[in-house]
């Protein structure tokens, strides 16, 4: 019993992930329904947010949904009044016995989405799987929690942890197969970070460029605090397609931020910091507009910025098997760090080969 | 038939891999005897090179060698005169098969010890494993087809590349692990290598202090072209004990080198480089002393150079899941890479996880 619940938790994770990146500010959920041993309905939550996993699932089991079990990745909300709640949607449609991953972190649920089920009188099961589904709903969780979505900091450097030669020569440190990684990854979050250096250096496009990979366009951020960003940059070129926020500090030319406002990017002013603007605020204020899993990625200077504001909860990094030397191009410039203890540390959690290159998944340790 | 020689010559590699860096400048080679499917003997090369496996493993074996058939992973010695050739030691024994890993490059063997074998009426079966058996005898190898041992380079960085912070702080970037798998790689090389900037800062021993690991003595080596090696340095004061070497360029004090010899440093004096002395040449000098497998230590300076002479045959990078930023010391300094492709690459073959450290093993991409 307990084994086939973890087989099908396992397939409501599967489903949960697809959705990683595409439905902020909710939380991607995966849900299997088994009536009798056999899945009758299966769901993730839409891109957007809606409609939520158990409503697709309970659509797609129709009838058999009467007397079988479901399988949730997140406690089931409780909230949003008596059509809206999944919670609602479970009890109507005869849910005999639901299966809960993690709890959710929601202030307004935490429980008492899993309280309303039990006192509707269906069974329910808690924590299984929890670690792989808290793990699949951290984004969403830390925004409940602290206010900011989950940073995943991404470096691609060589060995001794350069990203271009001495002659500026950065194309390509790592192979294809790295590169496509990449915009895998940037699929499963909601936005891509970069700093306007990196803008007016390599003038990228910062969009998840694998086919059929995502439905729900991906955010493009860049932390600009004087509105450097080309008005003629593949970015704000792309801006009706793809959006494209800019976080600046006050002081920024108005003409300029009229232009950028007039062809749909978005301004988000934040408090002025030594070194440009303030990044936790930024965090905040990215929450605020809905964001809960933000990728930041080139180059150096943001890196550092992160790093130095303790904003890098996961790091991605990809490493050539190649060496270039002290004249190369740090992939984190320098942010203060005299004692070692002091040094930003991580936890391997997994690692994977992408042609010749290694890339490590990391946690912060906290 | 074929299963059972791979496991009788994988039990040959494992006696071979003991001999590392203990019995230059022969190669460590393994042999076992089995008789009926009963392994009757085994042998490592001893340390100092002298005697063989194949006459340790005889000896050990005794009456039972007569009609047994002897695994070993390197061809058998033939040119040592009747009273000292292995294949002479085989025939005599009454050995009936011989299988044999790797072909001797030794421009007296080279295949000889084989044909002789068989002229003899033994039964050869070769290149068994012969890819793992040439792996364990490479740096023979490499003196006998490049005139200079095989270099391994060992690096302990951040994810950054970085061995200390901008104040210098240092110990310990990995952790006590990881450093315990550094004096077990130096048992397995015959001398371990660095730089006198290294010994000036942190008067090291390069010894392998890990108790019964080894009983040949390890050569520790510093390059040192103007004999700066402090007198009262922990590596002259065990130079007693520990054979130490100095690679230096003329123009060095007399004095000194006097003084350093009268404590039984040996001195070797290379051609002058523009950057100190000529590293190849250097490596030719070493395995003109008896040297197969040199392991490169500390610090940045002479990784740099090694790298920028192409010497690097192997690469040991262990990476701690740490980031420093770009003011902290480059684990190897420049050395002159302005384009990508001129980078020295290298090929992962395995990777192991020391505490929370990661060390990767790489080969030379040619």
């Amino acid at each position: 019993m307990a084994m086939t619940d973890a087989v099908h938790m396992h397939a409501a994770l599967s489903l949960a992930r697809r959705g990683l990146g595409q439905t902020a500010p909710n939380p991607s959920v995966g849900c299997v329904i088994v009536k009798d041993g056999r899945v009758v309905g299966r769901g993730t939550t839409a891109p957007g947010g809606r409609p939520h996993a158990e409503v697709v699932a309970l659509n797609a089991a129709g009838e058999a949904a009467r007397g079988a079990t479901a399988y949730v990745t997140l406690e089931p909300c409780s909230f949003a009044g008596k059509s809206g709640a999944c919670t609602e949607a479970l009890i109507s449609a005869g849910i005999k016995r639901v299966v809960v991953g993690a709890t959710d972190p929601h202030p307004k649920v935490n429980g008492a989405g899993i309280a309303r089920l039990r006192a509707a009188g269906i069974e329910v099961t808690e924590g299984v799987l929890r670690a792989e589904c808290e793990a699949v709903t951290e984004g969403f969780a830390m925004v409940q929690r602290l206010g900011r979505p989950l940073v995943r900091l991404k470096l691609a450097t060589t060995l001794d942890g350069r990203i271009a030669t001495a002659k500026g020569e950065s194309q390509w440190i790592t192979g294809p197969e790295a590169r496509r990684a990449v915009h895998a990854m940037r699929g499963r979050h909601d936005a891509v970070l970069a700093g306007v250096g990196t803008v007016l250096a390599d003038d990228p496009e910062l969009t998840c460029r694998l086919d059929g990979f995502r439905a729900a366009p991906l955010v493009r951020i860049v932390v600009d605090s004087h509105l450097r960003t080309p008005l003629l940059s593949k970015l704000v070129r792309g801006a009706a397609q793809h959006p494209l926020w800019i976080l600046h500090r006050d002081g920024a030319d108005k003409l300029r931020a009229k232009a950028l406002e007039s062809v749909g990017v978005k301004l988000i002013q934040l408090p002025p910091s030594t070194i440009g603007v303030d990044l936790v605020a930024g965090m905040q204020a990215l929450a605020k507009h809905g964001l809960t899993r933000v990728m930041v990625e080139g180059g150096a200077s943001i890196a550092s910025s992160m790093l130095r504001a303790r904003l890098v909860d996961r790091l991605s990094w990809f490493h050539a098997p190649a060496v270039m030397g002290g004249d190369g191009w740090p992939g984190a410039q320098a942010f203060g760090i005299t004692k070692l203890e002091d040094m930003p540390r991580f936890r391997a959690v997994s690692r994977q080969q992408w042609g010749q290159d290694v890339l490590t998944n990391f946690r912060k340790v906290v």
